[in-house]
């Protein structure tokens, strides 16, 4: 019986053979650290996995070395291959032989070189009467080496027409934006795009692997749950124990952002973000809506980050590198990051995405909390995790080792059972005494893997498939680092926090988030408490009110002035619709109102913005979508956050009849009617203005004598400056309101500020030495920067 | 020198009474259950904490009993009294003598009783030669005989000139807006509004008047604390053990909205949500805000409430009432209530009011638990309270009973150290073993009365002393029946879901909140699964499609209806984005769409609105911010939901210079050029209309010929329902889209269904017939009701 089954076996191979054809699988770099301990062994259980299935192979390990030398390498690293647990001694001796048999050691370095190894595939296709599948070429080589080898796989390698060529690329690819993009160009002159297979090895890890099949299959439970209204948060975490050590020239050049952030964590991320395609096993469709998650995260800016720098660090880079005792790194080894996705899925929710080294424990996971949106009547003794919606409710995918030492998806029971491919995954067999974010492990439906397989097993598989999904694809790349570059660029200089290592490092690098920013949980005490002869704090300033121009000045440090500021709007405002009912607010456009925006916006609970109108004081002339619209400065600043009612918005008419600022369309006499119609006695409660370096407010400028007098109150102007059309309050229509409020804020305005504050009323000159109310009240605002220097 | 103390005591007394004058006290219903229980114990604990302090007292106990009898019970009631535990004996027995000897009983009952009552006032203030201060009349009476007695004191009893009067009124009042507003206009008819003491005995439950002067002393550590950007959730409840026998005649009229909810807990709400005054001694100012937060809570509806009603309480009325056995209650005597504030400081924030008789515990705590805004780097193993920010913090006024046994603050320790007066509050002693929220009672800094006051003692020293802010004003109490009452009126017919009481309640009670939708988190297996003869399910039906009118007709269920046509409209924008870059949407008002806006506001994250241009079908000629504008409805049931670019939204411009559709103003050709200026060739990607009984769509009405053709895409239109004057895209402009929808619910559309069915192409008839796109495609969507009747 045996015999046959062999035989029928054999037959069957024959025939598949002639069906799929032959692969050629070179190794480059066969003889380096990741393909001895990782990529021979993928490329072993890849031949277990698809021998007789229909194709043959043969493996070249290719390197610098020498030949003789080379061989007896591979050699050692061929004998030390296993098989699974699970089979028989004597069929995995003979399957290792088989496999020892088809794979050699070749030196390969030269064009002709790959002209030679090209040859040598040809020549055995013909001898054996195979026709070719496919080649690929596995790049386990440092990058400076990829661009000669691409030219000459490109040139002299390629396999015949109809066989697939696929070049495998190892990390890193790039520094930044520029260096990505320059490398991805440079490949791309060798190899088309679908050529291309980007390891990122995370997506080989069997429970992130699992992300996009767990959504699909338990799509009905999570239909409802995996949006804004439901998640909590999402944390995408990856703890290291090891340190640096040994490896510091590469990692004083990367940093924890670029190593672990900028590729893992991030394509984690868009894992758990995107909208899942209909069908999944669609490398196109999955590839496309990880795109689209890329695009939907809200810029990075630096308050978005902590950074650390475990104690031993510099000192290990300065022995490692022979630098002076006087050089610390800037180096991050610890990164905590905060990454909102701005969409309506996922609008508000925090994504918390850290890693370190030298920390307390060795760990990977990605945990999505649901929120609690149930009282429970019952005293909380009584709760039971089956049925209590009270506990917390959480979906884990366990990366791996930590205290369960084992890849895992975890959900807790009273989410939903799940549903779990069973020939991949079993549940896990009690572990009494096991805790496991906060609650017991028999609190979860937990399943791991049948047979635990290495990423690199599992994205060998992936490449000989096709499957590019588990890929980085240039696009993706690129968006990565479009998301990720400014945030390095603006961090390149920051201190990180020392942190001892281990245990050690207590309450040190716990961090929090309000808004958008993110910041340690523990301030520093040498922050809090300036020495002798360190730089003066701002709360060591009190708020400064002098007189300046013959109006009352307050002067402070810039966020004391902002919160100052702000805080008298809202009393203004509070009193002006206790008074009237309404609240009639002029505001500027320009840079310096951000803050002040952003303050209102997030910071006055008690601002009676239903009762606000909202007027600009001044406008370019584009429309009013375009970025440099001062309205669409309001409205991402401001509007987006709070309720006014649209019809208590006013943007100045500079766009109708779909042109710009036309004359013979009267936008500026609709704006003043508008404003008559609307403000009493035209008195705006508050106008809020800047002061340019030139000396002009709203926009008035010196030498053009629109607006500084007359009797129309909304006015056409020019500007020096880009875009020169601009629409604008006039002087007469500022000075009737209740109160102006001019905020100057920076170092650079220090002259003009000192310049104005000997004029006289000269507002041809410099018209904001025109401001002055005629019953109203004037109030300067300026930072210590620009009225002390 | 004991002689010559009580000897300077008296003298101190006797200048001080000659100081402040004397005053008299009248318990009516002095004899009842409440009096007899708190009442009488609060007159002495008054006459202990103010004797000496000079006033001089006479306490009146009158009843309808007949003297002799009244005059037995009183005695018994005073010999009852008790003093605080660390008084000395003799000092209390010499302190009850006097209080004895001051206490008198009197038959109190026509008005000549009140003035005779009165005159003997009169008659010993002469005798003794004192100044009457005041008199406090304590009603501890049925309601219905608030009326005869008020108008006897009114009439016959009030105090001489310079002297106060306050009259103190014990709940129900009233039963609904009506009935109390009724129940104010006679009072007022008597007493002018700071005479009156309405008492929430609530407000003088210790934890809950510390409430506010907690929020003051912690001022600093609250302030940025107090708001929807930290708070996760507060919860108001109240539990109890007990359940209604006995009282089921009351109960049955009231139910535990009305008995718990609508007065306590509702009190409670306001002294957390409301904005903090600056000085909160001044009752003035806390009244007022506390009526700022009650204009603050957002409409409750059906939704809002999950009901419950314990299984024994049926038997219970009918055995007390006398009812036949086939008499079943809908009287709830479980109420969980979801409220959200809708003002910065809480949009968003989810208030739970709780409270049910025959509950597993009795219990009372207002608990405002913390977002958990931290990422902690440790594994839990080491986290610690003190330290982490990662543990739950959270604020507990801790009313009384349950595990702790006695009123508290509860503050968890890594939030911050509260101050408390530590006159009247003190640290809790360790208790080992004992968990609240979650949490050892080690985790909390947790502070108890000195010494425990019944609430009833605090009141009467707050009447006494005229602090009204610890009572219901009746601005108060009318805003707080305007809040309840729509709900009550909804709630009328409800069927409260059966639990058996106690533990055995299981999770029976547990409810969930999704958006402002409250239910219980376990279904109940009857709604299911219905049996033989009952109702068909909406889950019975799948969505039917046929034709209409030779157009296709898609009908199902009102709610599947809805997201049929939510998912259509969000497909139709996908592709008309990716398509054209922009999707140009024209949603008609009224009621109808209102499900379908709030479908697509949150349920449909991957809607393209920062590329869809929102128009308006029709428009009311009202200004854009009146309620009955179809601009209004869009804001309150979309707008405010999503994020359209402010510029890409078009309401439709009915209010030009002032003026509502003035024909000069032109404002129908305006709408036509902005649509031919931003929409290719005018066609709308999709238009929804609706059609009303009469036949009309959008604003064209039969027997009026604007707009059914002609050459003017946007027209004025007369409709024959109030406001007249319309302004409406013409059938011309309509028939130019790209689709059309018409939505039609509700059975009072089924006449018009069929007659438009037979109809042929009579617009000046039926406009809804003139609706035919010239190459884009018309959809009618009906429910079963309007299509099947």
């Amino acid at each position: 019986m045996l015999t046959v089954a062999v035989c029928m076996a054999f037959l069957a191979c024959l025939q598949a053979q002639e069906l799929q054809g032959h692969v050629s699988i070179i190794l480059l770099g066969a003889t380096g650290d990741l393909a001895k301990k990782y990529l021979w062994q993928g490329l072993f259980q890849l031949y277990l996995d698809e021998v007789g299935k229909g194709y043959s192979f043969s493996f070249h390990g290719a390197a610098l070395t020498s030949t003789k030398q080379g061989q007896e390498l591979i050699a050692k690293v061929l004998e030390s291959l296993s098989c699974p647990e699970d089979m028989e001694p004597g069929r995995c001796a003979e399957l290792k032989g088989q496999f020892q048999r088809l794979s050699q050691y070749r030196h390969l370095k030269t064009n002709e070189d790959y002209m030679a190894l090209s040859k040598d595939i040809e020549a055995q296709l013909q001898h054996e009467g195979l026709r070719e599948a496919g080649r690929i070429f596995y790049f386990s080589v440092p990058p400076f080496a990829y661009a000669d080898i691409a030219r000459s796989i490109n040139s002299s390698c390629r396999p015949g027409p109809g066989a697939w060529l696929r070049v495998v690329l190892e990390k890193p690819f790039g520094h930044d934006y520029v260096s990505a993009q320059q490398l991805a160009t440079e490949l791309g002159s060798f190899f088309q795009e679908e050529e291309m297979y980007r390891v990122d090895h995370y997506l080989g890890k069997q429970a992130v692997a699992q992300i996009l099949p767990f959504r699909d299959q338990n799509r009905k439970a999570l239909d409802g749950l995996w949006n804004r209204h439901h998640v909590e948060r999402v944390e995408i975490i990856m703890k290291e124990t090891v340190d640096a050590e040994g490896r510091t020239s590469f990692y004083e050049e990367y940093g924890v952002i670029r190593d672990v952030l900028q590729n893992h964590l991030t394509e984690v991320l868009t894992l758990v973000a995107m909208e899942l395609p209909y069908n999944i096993s669609s490398s196109k469709a999955v590839l496309q809506h990880k795109l689209q998650a890329f695009q939907a995260l809200r810029g990075l800016q630096k308050g978005s980050a902590v950074l650390g720098q475990y104690q031993a660090y510099s000192r290990q880079v300065r022995r490692e590198q022979q630098k002076p005792d006087s050089f610390y790194s800037l180096t991050p080894t610890f990164a905590g990051i905060l990454v909102h996705v701005d969409n309506l899925r996922w609008e508000g929710v925090p994504f918390i995405l850290m890693s370190g080294k030298a920390l307390d424990e060795r760990v990977g996971y990605i945990r999505i909390l649901f929120r609690n949106q149930a009282y429970c009547a019952q005293n909380e003794k009584r709760w039971v995790v089956d049925q209590s919606q009270c506990l917390p409710r959480q979906i884990i995918f366990y990366i791996g080792h930590g205290e369960l030492g084992s890849p895992a998806v975890l959900v807790s029971r009273n989410l939903f059972r799940p549903s779990l491919p069973s020939k991949s995954w079993k549940e896990v067999e009690g572990r009494p005494g096991l805790h496991l974010f906060g609650r017991p492990i028999s609190d979860y439906y937990a399943y791991s893997p049948v047979r635990e397989q290495d990423a690199y097993s599992v994205l060998i598989s992936h490449i000989f498939h096709g499957r590019k999904d588990s890929f980085i694809t240039t696009e993706n790349l690129l968006a990565s680092w479009v998301f990720w570059t400014p945030l390095l660029d603006s961090l390149a200089h920051e201190v990180p926090r020392l942190y001892p290592g281990g245990a050690e490092n207590g309450y040190l690098l716990d961090f929090e988030f309000s808004g958008a920013q993110l910041r340690f949980c523990q301030q520093q005490l040498e922050q809090l408490v300036p020495g002798p002869g360190s730089a003066p704090m701002p709360s060591n300033f009190q708020v400064l009110t002098a007189k300046y121009r013959e109006s009352p000045l307050i002067s402070a440090w810039p966020e004391e002035l902002i919160s100052k500021l702000a805080d008298d709007i809202e009393a203004t405002a509070v009193r002006a619709v206790r008074r009237f009912g309404e609240f009639h607010l002029a505001l500027s456009g320009g840079s310096s109102p951000v803050p002040l925006l952003e303050q209102l916006a997030t910071g006055h609970f008690g601002f009676p913005w239903a009762q606000t109108h909202l007027w600009l004081v001044d406008e370019r002339c584009v429309p009013l979508w375009d970025p440099e619209s001062n309205f669409q400065g309001l409205q991402a600043h401001l509007l987006r956050y709070i309720r006014v009612p649209y019809y208590n918005i006013h943007p100045m008419p500079v766009h109708l009849h779909q042109r710009l600022c036309a004359e013979e369309d009267q936008g500026a006499q609709m704006y003043a009617s508008e404003i008559s119609a609307l403000v009493t006695n035209s008195s705006f409660d508050l106008v809020l203005l800047g002061m340019g370096t030139d000396g002009h407010t709203a926009s008035l400028f010196p030498q053009s004598p629109a607006g500084l007098d007359g009797t129309q109150p909304v006015v056409l102007t020019r500007s020096p400056y880009k875009p020169h059309q601009r629409m604008s309050l006039s002087l007469p229509l500022i000075n009737r309101a209740r109160k102006v409020a001019v905020l100057v804020m920076g170092r650079v305005k220090r002259e003009i500020t000192m310049l104005v504050s000997r004029a006289g009323h000269e507002p041809k000159k410099w018209p904001i030495s025109g401001v002055l109310p005629s019953s109203g009240q004037l109030v300067w605002y300026m930072d210590y920067e620009a009225f002390l220097g």
